[in-house]
């Protein structure tokens, strides 16, 4: 369980709030695409960390936090994401929300 | 499905991102301490809406949204949701993570 907080420092630092229904009718290599997704984040520059759930109903939210305006910049643009993009407006969801954020300040707590 | 993702305003709007680890040892109440919480959080002035998922390893991510500054500081100087802080602080989670953001843009897709 070491990892599925982000170890973000001290803000601020920008977030990328990915909210989405999955389709059930379109299963077709969204595991393998997914993880694909959070292998590429994790090279891009000015990349913080993320933190991801899906429950049993469909419903994901995915967060990742990013250095800069510079960093969102680079991770909107890179190539395969905007791909996965594509495919996910093409049936993967059913529907998605994107917010861009910028942390104004943050408060942490474990045992 | 129609509520499960938060149908909110053009930004900019204040977004608070709650992500934390369950502890597996402490079930006492929880389930409808959270619920009275999302109750408590729609009836807050200013309160925009609200997503959520918790996924099998107990990973949870609750996402709330908020009109401004006041009705954020109004949020978290509710006594009841401060008495229900205070429990998360001892017992319910192994770890958590609050982190205040200013949504600066976003964007949506549905089916």
């Amino acid at each position: 369980m070491s990892d599925v907080l982000a170890q973000t420092p001290e803000p601020p630092y920008w977030a990328v709030i990915f909210t989405s229904v999955r389709n059930p009718h379109d299963d077709d290599g969204y595991g393998a695409m997914a993880d694909r997704m959070a292998e590429l984040a994790r090279q891009q520059p000015g990349f913080l960390g993320v933190e991801s759930c899906r429950d049993a109903e469909g419903v994901g939210i995915t967060v990742s936090y990013w250095a800069s305006e510079e960093a969102l910049r680079g991770w909107k643009a890179n190539l395969e994401h905007r791909e996965a993009q594509r495919k996910g407006r093409s049936g993967f969801y059913s529907r998605w929300f994107t917010r861009v954020c910028k942390v104004d300040r943050a408060y942490s707590f474990h045992l």
